[in-house]
């Protein structure tokens, strides 16, 4: 069985629902649908979760939230009315919103109730819709499905006992609709998930009943071997694993936020993006091991906005704990480095940018001077990473040489290389501006020849 | 004006003190001279040094200590008589050994006192040679050079002060002959440098009366650009940098001890590797800055008996901390790590593997295993570390695409490599059996093109 997500692009509208319909019934396999809130449906458009965030700020303030009610009822009354279903759900809508803005919870709870209003309602109103094409479907709320969360409003974390439960979901022969984003305490208060929501959930349910297959619709057809605003119409991934899309996931590439697929990943189901708008492409499968086609490179993710530390002291390698109290330094300044690369007497701590303030900046330079004595200290700024990726890559012989070559041929210097960390990606750092170049040339070195 | 230094088989015999005293009247800028105690005059034989220790060590013991006496005095006998001096000087060392063992002092100070006795009484002798050939040059003891220590037997360090006092010395007209490896402190008690003892007291002396040039004479022509035992008859550095000879001294290059030369560094003195046995070879030149002529790569170093510990982690670069956390583990054993590529969820500190007992590799692992909840470790054995250095190396572009390519021509997969944190050199890991070949290759690609 398959468990299928859409997401907010993808139930943005009547039309769009139909297509996502038209998936499910394409394939019996698909057993198990987990859905967003609606989403944008052109660039100005507002998503339905913003405006329950909207009207929940409105109430708190004790201002009045009437005008951001009717803009969510009009946005499900638009749905319900071409799929010709029912008012009485957008009755079921008002009263729900009603009665959290009624109810007597902390604030929070409160704001998390509102916010999972427009996936549990979206789960609603296409649970009916599909029930009234004659498909054998229905809604089928969270706590019913099994998904028992911590108490961490806006944060919750699934709770290991959920997967047991969800595997009962086996034996059901209709159609689920869960919605997305949310679940509950043992106690049955409402959490929501933290950033990504609703691929969490699927990736949850997914893992809990042990589908053969997680389907992440969403509204691209697969994912680009490299950026496609530095390369044109890239050549596409059909299969990556889930080191090498961690890996791409880190710079630039931002499918989907990668923390949602842990459970699939612990899980070892297999997950394909697909593209709600074109079904028929084959999509992105990402799984746990893939056999290696000749291409030792799978993808080139790059990304700006770094800058390196560069200390220097004269018989450094001979201090022992110096890396350490550096790494100390910066972690008193809640900085995590990317990457430290150290050689005899020199050590370059690479961070994202957007991490230092001028405050810690000059705070973390002055205690590398006093405390560690270093000899020179300089900040290199507008630095890019390029990130070459690719299963087994380090234990094929050329692809350094190839990489290097290829920024030799645009006539590149590479800041940094940081081979052999990791299994799966060689790091180069060059200056912003030259990025692209860059980029462009390891494409036609690796994926042009 | 000079200061000239000469190793432990530079002064082994009257015939070797015949070349020095040559090599000091070649040239009137030779103004002072530090000497070493006589070494090794073939393979099997003792140095002064050594049979100084063994006749503390066996008076310590309550043992008769005679044997190594007659074998000390026979050494400098055999140098008075056959550079016809007075029998006097080997009274004088009797003497001195004599007084050190009778005095009252605790023995520690003792043991320096008789370690220093080869130094000093070989400056002895050698000044009187000077001075029988009709050179204005005279013996002049480290106290009233003034070279000042602290109060650390076997480990002393210089005090500042010495270096003003030591600037005197420019006045004075004759050739003075000061013994290496000692000085005293403020108290006046004698204490002796950590290893790498002459050269110090040169590193010292040349600082203070800011010579021209500090040269340093050994047994070697100059310092290859490759190990010697790998690529035969490699090319001679004529010229390097401190920084790059402190990288080549890193791995491999130990023509000698380098921490000796931190004083002539400070102060900016040139230093001249040079041969006793060979003066007239132009040796090889240390300074500060150098011009850079075509080849980026002034030198190959290696090294074997690396290895590398790999930690994985899902989510490990959003875990502030951990790369900190793992060096702490590793500074609890006491272990100095040499290099830390971190990738994005994992993370490879490569380690001398002398290091490493089973006890705390197996303490390490837990450790990892429990207080960093990694998802894998892996040791990976036999390591070889390979380093191309070179100034301005890494703003030259091609340099990382020929070296990988030197490898990809001799069929060597990188483990790893470093580049970027050090200004002047790139740092491959291979396999231990690949590091012959690799270096070769290497060879080829920078020094036979």
């Amino acid at each position: 069985m398959k468990v299928v997500k859409f997401g907010g692009s993808s139930v943005a509208s009547a039309e769009q629902l139909e297509k996502v319909a038209n998936i499910i019934k394409a394939d019996k396999e698909r057993k198990i649908v987990v859905v967003s809130a609606p989403g944008k449906r052109f660039k100005e458009d507002e998503k339905v979760t913003d405006l329950l965030i909207e009207l929940g700020e409105a109430f708190l303030d004790g201002k009045d939230y009437q005008n951001a009610m009717n803009k969510i009822v009009n946005r499900f009354s638009d749905i319900t009315t071409a799929l010709g279903l029912d008012d009485m759900l957008l009755r079921v809508i008002q009263d729900d919103i009603a009665s959290v803005v009624a109810s007597d919870q902390a604030n929070e709870l409160k704001m998390d109730a509102l916010k999972a209003i427009g996936e549990d309602s979206l789960a609603k109103v296409f649970g009916a819709y599909l029930a009234s094409t004659g498909t054998n479907a229905t809604y089928i709320n969270p706590r019913d499905a099994g998904i028992f969360v911590s108490d961490q409003p806006g944060n919750a974390q699934i709770l290991e006992e959920s997967f047991e439960k969800l595997y009962q979901l086996r034996n059901r022969d209709e159609i689920l609709v869960i919605p997305g984003f949310f679940g509950y305490t043992k106690q049955g208060t409402l959490m929501t998930f933290p950033r990504g929501g609703s691929d969490i959930t699927g990736s949850i349910v997914a893992a809990g009943v042990k589908a053969d297959l997680y389907e992440n619709f969403t509204d691209v057809d697969s994912v680009f071997c490299v950026n496609p605003t530095i390369v044109k119409q890239p050549k596409e991934i059909t299969t990556l694993t889930y080191r090498e899309m961690r890996e791409l996931s880190y710079a630039g590439f931002s499918v989907f936020h990668d923390e949602a697929l842990i459970p699939a990943f612990k899980a070892k189901i297999p997950v394909c993006i697909k593209n709600t708008n074109n079904p028929s492409a084959s999509g992105t499968m990402i799984v746990s091991e893939r056999k290696l086609n000749g291409n030792p490179v799978v993808g080139i993710a790059s990304d700006t906005g770094f800058i390196s530390l560069y200390i220097s002291k004269y018989l450094m390698n001979r201090e022992i704990g110096f890396g350490r109290r550096l790494l100390n330094i910066l972690e008193d300044e809640h900085i995590s480095f990317e990457h430290a690369p150290s050689g005899i007497d020199d050590m370059t701590v690479i961070l994202r940018e957007s991490q230092l303030t001028p405050e810690k900046e000059e705070r973390i330079m002055s205690r590398i001077k006093e405390e560690l004595k270093a000899d020179t200290i300089s900040i290199e700024r507008d630095l890019a990473m390029i990130m070459i990726v690719g299963e087994g890559m380090n234990s094929a012989v050329g692809v350094a040489k190839n990489a290097t070559a290829a920024f030799a041929n645009a006539n590149i210097n590479i800041e940094m290389i940081n081979q052999g960390s990791s299994e799966v990606s060689v790091m180069f750092g060059v200056k912003s501006s030259n990025l692209e170049p860059a980029v462009r040339s390891l494409y036609d070195m690796f994926f042009n020849q």
